[in-house]
């Protein structure tokens, strides 16, 4: 007989890089009085992203965003290009990256590992309000 | 009280390239009367795979294509080659995207973004015809 | 009357590349005695990942290494170093592939299509024990 949930966060404006999100999501589903279950976090946007990463040291954040920066650059031979130089990178790291997360929920807590958070990767140069959809199916 | 129900949906010969699924997703949806719940979509293929993805400019698409191209080339030192070329370049294209999508059901439709479309990607050379599984949980 | 059922599978130690995990995830899901549902696998860590991949030619899996170790490569431009070279090009590795994979049950059998296998890929380079989340939803 299990139960299920929905809600928007309506995220604070990110610039550029990647915004931890964790306690945000913690919150929401400490209020549901859930104990087992999955959550699933759903973003509806195509230049953001999310990630599961390491949530120690700050610079594996500032390399992973270098990295994307590398793996889809900025660069003049898109044909996409009038939205800006910096929307079909955001596109190609979007792609690359997660535009859902699903979770199990344990004991009414997020089943992360200790080292790790959930993040927005914000990949506009400008900073963007982004929309996250959270859905829990449980008990 | 949740219900669930799956199907599979033969997709239409595509040649390579990203291949717009949401109309098709999106009216199975609707006939299963069911208004909040969680869709999830998987693909029993390792050469192709499944991406959300703007869908207003097809220069997106075009671009996306290249930039994969590019990441995961054909070129001549892998040693998986007995299926042809552009087999190991399509399971690595596939590594780097999705094999499975979830999204919420909210008020009866699919919780995607403006510019959000639901994709094929396929990564062979020669037309595919492949098989995409259905899951929709809920109530 | 949807059902649900978690476990945690401990993994055996295992060195850097793919390692198949199919069997354990279907023998755990076929003595839940059901027939339809979503399993969902969770990995609580950040420097391994899940992938759906090719399990017919082991090339595959030696390519599929190689080409990640060339997109993250080792290097000397990392800030995040002091746990190690390898610890970077691992997060960037798991940033590029899968922490969640959800799979749809169909008649009792995980829906995998005849050249789909699980894998846990481990990127650091010494051999690891990692833990697995199973959630299983269905009737």
């Amino acid at each position: 007989m299990s139960d299920l949930v929905t809600t928007v966060l309506h995220l604070p404006e990110f610039g550029p890089g990647l915004h931890e999100l964790t306690s945000h999501v913690e919150e929401w589903c400490h209020h549901q009085s859930m104990t087992t279950g999955l959550l699933t976090l759903f973003l509806p946007h195509t230049s953001a992203s999310l990630l599961i990463q390491e949530n120690a040291d700050p610079d594996v954040l500032l390399d992973l965003q270098s990295c994307f920066a590398r793996l889809a650059p900025q660069a003049s031979h898109y044909h996409h290009a009038q939205e800006g130089p910096d929307d079909m990178p955001a596109h190609i790291r979007a792609a690359l990256t997660q535009t859902h997360l699903s979770i199990p929920l344990l004991e009414g807590e997020l089943a992360l590992g200790t080292w790790q958070g959930i993040y927005l990767f914000e990949h506009r140069e400008h900073a963007h309000q982004r929309k996250l959809h959270l859905h829990l199916a449980g008990v």
